[in-house]
């Protein structure tokens, strides 16, 4: 399978899992040395190095919300070991639902695991122009 | 306003630059520095550095093919100095037309000038999963 499809096939895991607020099945596709930007240029706390920290990371995060991602149409883009997809997170906090856009950008080692992930994201109500 | 909705006005105004095949009107958006990787990870010669040689790298792309770019929904995402953003780009070559998809993460500086652009792409066909 060529890089590119196998970048896409991990990408798609990693939504997968992120949808069955599955911990395990999101760090298993990562690099012990993975470094997750949640957002990017976000406050201290929110730049988390090594899988042990990046999984309590996820685990609070699944905590307090339900993230449901969603596709938005069929953007996955990839060249060289880097991946971008665009997609929606529904979070469910206290019974109100807030859509967020996400822009996640991804590196890959050469066993196909995921050693970076740069979060982009916004509120959808805040950025529309 | 917010250095958010700075960045995403030029973001916007980076495609109505492309959209009108208008060189200059891109490059003003470019620090002197700027730096594109076009397409992410390409070949020798799609890495590009400094605005002299980008106004010829983009001067080239529009003389080959009139890219028309669309933007999908409303997927601009934005945290610290760097923003994303999705969206459709028609190439018409040769009479024939392509869609190519596009994620370009750029980072921007004091002045709002955008100082890093990359480009990640891949032809509608040849990605869906």
């Amino acid at each position: 399978m060529p890089r590119a499809d196998r970048m896409r096939a991990q990408m798609l895991k990693y939504l997968e899992g992120v949808e069955a607020g599955d911990v395990e099945a999101v760090v298993s596709l990562f690099a012990d040395s993975i470094s997750v930007e949640d957002p990017v240029g976000g406050p201290p706390g929110t730049h988390v190095v090594g899988v042990d920290a990046v999984r309590e990371f996820f685990r609070e995060g699944f905590e307090t919300s339900h993230p449901r991602p969603q596709r938005e149409g069929s953007v996955v883009t990839t060249a060289g070991d880097e991946a971008a997809m665009a997609f929606t997170l529904r979070l469910e906090l206290a019974g109100v639902v807030t859509e967020i856009d996400v822009i996640d950008v991804m590196r890959f080692d050469g066993e196909d695991r995921i050693i970076s992930l740069r979060a982009f994201w916004n509120c959808r109500e805040a950025r529309r122009p």
